[in-house]
């Protein structure tokens, strides 16, 4: 507990959006997130009051960080697992667990498990050797998706091979990879549910993912064309997910919709991009509910506030002419609802810099809105 | 500039809650709000990262303050006017500027200017003696209002007098004071606008503002049962005094409804309690705006996001008994809906420590559910 305040104090560690929108929503509730940086001027750095510069690979630097915490929570996938045993083993409350956390850590374990819940994914097989994967290929055609096992995000660790010449430079890397079925996917949707230790469940509408070259540039909620059945089993999917491996906090569940139902995609365990629609669309956002839920209060109402509601990712372009400032006056000049979200980042291409959510009534107004605005403010749309 | 954004710096003297909430707002726009601090545990101070600790008082203070940002703004009305003349004559940005921000500071140039532009204040004059409250009162009746000309807030200030015999222990405080006639009034309604150097002006709906021993308690927005001409008018007094007195930033127009119409109360100008349930409850909140205000960039949409929002102060009071985190916990289970913004403030009796915000179709329920929400929270709620 905060002294000050007789509030609780959360830590997360990691200082990306994720930890910034979180602080956001903490504030609200009382508090100031603990915050574990690597560097001064990551998104959350800048903004939060209690940052602690550490290395997320260093236990003393998470044991230093987690004294003093409620409990610790995370903002990326990438601190050790036997970190994370040995803090609640050392009576820190750390959570998403370990024994979860790994089903959002390791591709392979998340798949085994998620059949043996039932639930279908892509076919899939570990991968080593061009001949492991051209006999996958015999199996199931090209082209074939290959991951690596660890470590990938925003299209990273993702390769889409159309033909056994192109397998050799990936399975040359050496990582631990695992090759999964090209899937024909009506759409690509998310089921994002929250789940607290005492073992309330939250679910927000499932919403439409549009990914350009691996990565998330577009969010629908809800997902537009959805009949309700198939809406219903990705949100069960979800709530089975999350309790069947102890999920708390938020959980994102990437889903691709095919013909034959929905297969599992990716977990993340976590505050996610399908969900920063809520922070305006629904009446809880997930940052909120995320640390509702670590926290183990009671969950928030998860009712969207507008029938429908976009979410645009603005992705860095190197750009001559008008700075961020700049764009973003002309931004605001064009679309006045248009709600911005910069994380305070430099500009690299294709690094997500920051997302714009429009609310509205239809869904193919807003989706336009948030584009159009998002590229403006990416300076790779037209001027306003 | 903040060179590792490419954003403009804004700095907000004083850290109490609307600081607080100003920074919130800023994180959006990929911002970090300067904060100057009296104390290190002041609401605001508690969750920026860029907090200076230093006296608003004392010119050196704000100079050193100032220097690096593009625009210092306000949280409070006591930055003597001298430093505000001095600051601009040395070229920074200061808004509203002193000009403008004298009308908030001074209840008797306010009064003065307020009617010179045509809109109707309650009848008042400068007192000193307990003859001329005596006098006032023959003309105007008891029971008389008196308020200091200067300082107050949330009822300090302000007294009520029933009867001559009440006025000696006010006038012998030897501060500068105005009468002011008891109005019969219909209800208390705020208009709040927000203006950018550039002229553009943006007005919300007018609320009704419940008032209990001269503290705000309830915002109801729209207004109920409040005439669409009178709602027009309120708007329009509004923008003419944020034009007229030449406001950059939030101006908030505490007005009486009564028989013979409109009549101005008080004016501040900056982010204000009756607009605190624009947060959620519209499509701009008053601390984005006020940013955009003072940055003169292009004003965001003031729309509501639902037909009605109830807003209730949470008013400290000690009790025994649970705390407040165990309160927030019964809160949530209670009203999964309702949303809280906690201060991080020491409970103090009649102190605002918070408020909840509650959006709905219907402004007789979510009035209860945010009174209801607010009282439990405050320790003088019955259990949920």
């Amino acid at each position: 507990m905060d002294p000050r305040t007789g509030l609780p104090v959360v830590g997360m560690v990691g200082a990306g959006q994720l930890a910034r929108m979180t602080h956001q929503a903490a504030i609200g509730l009382g508090q100031s997130l603990r915050i574990l940086a690597v560097g001064p001027e990551e998104s959350a750095a800048l903004v939060g009051a209690d940052v602690v510069l550490g290395d997320h690979t260093s236990y003393d630097d998470l044991r230093r960080f987690a004294a003093g915490c409620d409990v610790v929570t995370w903002d990326h996938e990438h601190v050790p697992q036997e970190h994370i045993r040995r803090l609640a083993a050392e009576g820190h409350a750390a959570l998403p667990c370990a024994d979860a956390l790994i089903f959002a850590q390791d591709k392979q374990l998340m798949r085994g498990r998620v059949e043996k819940l039932g639930i279908g994914v892509p076919e899939w097989a570990p991968v080593s050797t061009v001949d492991d994967v051209d006999s996958f290929a015999g199996k199931h055609g090209w082209p074939v998706v290959l991951k690596g096992v660890t470590g990938g995000y925003d299209g990273r660790g993702v390769w889409v091979l159309p033909d056994v010449v192109a397998v050799e430079p990936v399975v040359s890397q050496g990582i631990a990879l695992l090759a999964e079925r090209h899937v024909a996917m009506i759409s690509e949707l998310a089921a994002v549910v929250a789940r607290s230790p005492y073992g309330q469940v939250a679910v927000w509408p499932v919403v439409e993912t549009v990914q350009r070259d691996g990565i998330c540039v577009e969010v629908l909620a809800p997902a537009p064309g959805l009949d309700e059945g198939t809406a219903t089993t990705a949100q069960q999917m979800a709530i089975r997910l999350a309790t069947g491996l102890d999920v708390v906090g938020v959980l994102a569940v990437e889903m691709f919709r095919t013909e034959d139902g929905l297969l599992v995609n990716e977990l993340a365990m976590r505050p996610h991009n399908s969900a920063h629609w809520t922070i305006e669309g629904s009446r809880t956002s997930q940052f909120e509910q995320h640390l509702r839920a670590v926290l183990d209060y009671p969950l928030g109402d998860t009712r969207m506030t507008a029938p429908a509601v976009a979410m645009a990712n603005v992705l860095g372009c190197p750009v001559d002419g008008p700075g961020i400032d700049e764009r973003l006056h002309h931004l605001m000049a064009r679309w006045p609802a248009a709600k911005v979200h910069l994380y305070g980042k430099r500009v690299r291409p294709g690094r997500k810099i920051g997302h714009v959510t429009v609310l509205g009534e239809d869904v193919a107004e807003v989706r336009a809105g948030a584009a159009a605005a998002a590229a403006y403010l990416a300076g790779t749309g037209s001027s306003p």
